[in-house]
């Protein structure tokens, strides 16, 4: 018997090509391919200036690729569904953005892109392309305090991109974009929670697959896992839960200005994130936080999984300037509070 | 037995208003809520300027109420999950946007937001405020030249607000933006194509229930269905079957600049949404047409819902004009080709 199709694609091996072809087909003024899953800007920015450029599987849209744009990143790498692009395609282009101001190279914290960014960077290093690498490992289901080796790359990447891609076509300094990038990752921290099944387009094995009525709070971006199932509870009780993991995690001090996204990763409802949002934003205000940046939209996804990620970092005032006062034409990027 | 929550809500009975809460704290700088249900610009424009105004029940976020902003609506009325808002509320808002220069209101064509849209206008008329209304009506499953009080209104509202908005920054009069919102809907037109169970949230009702590896192209947006069930085909034969359909519709001419926006309706992922794009592109200008605006993002869903809407229209320069060179701040309105 012939497998019954769930998703709107065509070949399970076409769809990174095929997606990425219609996407830069959608904003052709932003963005276009240099090469094989190699998303560039449209219009490059002068080359005095350091490129921003990062990598990951495909699956996971608009993240990472629907954040190239002027004033965010430069260039995404894109490897196939939930896989890391590889060495030699991260080696091609960084070849392609080589310049003297340096190549900041973001990279998520998962095995595959970190194994990839090394490789590409000592090919790079040998090429006498000048780039450093900054890793991003947001997710907190490891536990509290955990090492960052032990924690996962979440949605926490993307607010990075847009205060780097600010803050370089400021003719800031690698060795600058470094440390801002490090005040900042050493700053945020991210929880997900996951409910119900969801299937990898290839394969249609189930990535998570979760009973009605149960959530996992911790789960990672590819159904890694890692946290606790349990029964669905109320959006505020959730909101609540992990606000607190998240708040152990930072340790605000009073008054702290903080960003708090609720990151929709495919089938939980726009209505529902609303909901989250509100408590959770209720909860820090009660804490007496500022919330300085917010939004509630989906801009890293994992396939039709229902659930979200709460992202939350305390900012300092050049972060918040790089993320709302800094306009970006990246596809996927809404400005904040203009 | 307790009922199994699958949803990460409150109260049933307090969706609406908790998610427009969340909203209003989440997007400080450009909404607040005016009144119960009611969403307005954080800072109205000048009154010497027609308001733009829009109706309709929640559950389709972002829309509506995520386009309120400067360059775009100034006000959305909004109704419970699916519901009307009542002319009361309605007229309520009117009240509020009273000015000279006018009101124009527009109404996506499903009966009880049309009745509301009568009563209030009535209303209004007797209290001496000048409002004019639009009906949006863009959707074509009930046939290719079906009469308009037989097509329902879908997402093809959302680009008619950004054209409005822009048109009205200008200082265009009532009688011109009736006249330029008129030329638009008689030339768009929106298929939409559904997929799999979705629920709703108030008694988890099924909206729609299609078994695995079914799609319905005609879906409406209350699981009305209209069109035919068969089983999933690839995404380049969807694609290729609705923008026949869609172009039977509105025949354009050789030549024609025209918009493309797939807009995710909730569960299908942004992955298969590019893939989708890039076939009725690559369709698109095999016929001879120029692709002047795009987007794929969701701007108006239907719960978690699976399927997508395919919105389509023949576009004159003032309408692009209007749609890619007028900034807006509205949340969920991407610029599009900066």
């Amino acid at each position: 018997m012939e497998k019954i199709m769930t998703k709107f694609i065509n070949s399970p091996e076409a769809v990174t090509a095929e997606l990425l072809e219609g996407y830069v087909l959608a904003y052709p003024d932003q963005v276009a391919l240099a090469a094989e899953n190699i998303v560039v800007r449209k219009n490059p920015k002068s080359e005095d200036k350091v490129a921003i450029v990062t990598l990951g599987g495909s699956g996971h849209e608009p993240a990472l690729s629907g954040f190239v744009g002027d004033g965010m990143l430069d260039c995404s790498v894109v490897g196939d569904v939930f896989a890391a692009p590889g060495a030699q395609r991260l080696f091609q282009a960084l070849q392609l953005m080589k310049r003297e101001a340096g190549i900041l190279l973001v990279v998520l914290n998962h095995s595959g892109d970190v194994m990839s960014a090394n490789m590409a960077c000592q090919l790079a290093e040998r090429a006498g392309i000048k780039v450093r690498k900054v890793l991003t490992y947001d997710d907190v289901s490891a536990g509290i305090g955990a090492p960052k080796e032990d924690r996962r790359g979440l949605a926490g990447c993307v607010p990075l991109y847009k205060i780097l891609g600010a803050a370089a076509d400021e003719g800031r300094s690698l060795d600058e974009l470094v440390e801002i990038a490090e005040r900042y990752t050493a700053n945020s921290a991210t929880l997900a929670v996951a409910m119900r099944r969801c299937t990898h387009p290839q394969n249609d094995a189930a990535i998570t697959d979760l009973p009605d009525g149960i959530m996992e709070i911790g789960a990672g971006q590819h159904g890694e896992g890692g946290g606790g199932r349990k029964p669905l509870v109320s959006a505020d009780a959730t909101a609540a839960e992990m606000v607190d993991l998240l708040c152990q995690q930072l340790q605000p001090k009073a008054g702290s200005k903080l960003m708090l996204i609720i990151n929709g990763v495919g089938a939980t409802t726009h209505m529902e994130l609303n909901i989250v949002f509100r408590k959770a934003y209720k909860e820090l205000v009660a804490r007496g936080y500022e919330i300085a940046v917010s939004r509630i939209q989906e801009i890293l996804t994992v396939q039709e999984q229902a659930g979200f990620q709460m992202v939350m970092a305390v900012l300092d005032d050049d972060h918040i300037n790089y993320l709302k006062n800094k306009p970006s034409n990246a596809p996927y990027w809404v400005e904040i509070g203009r």
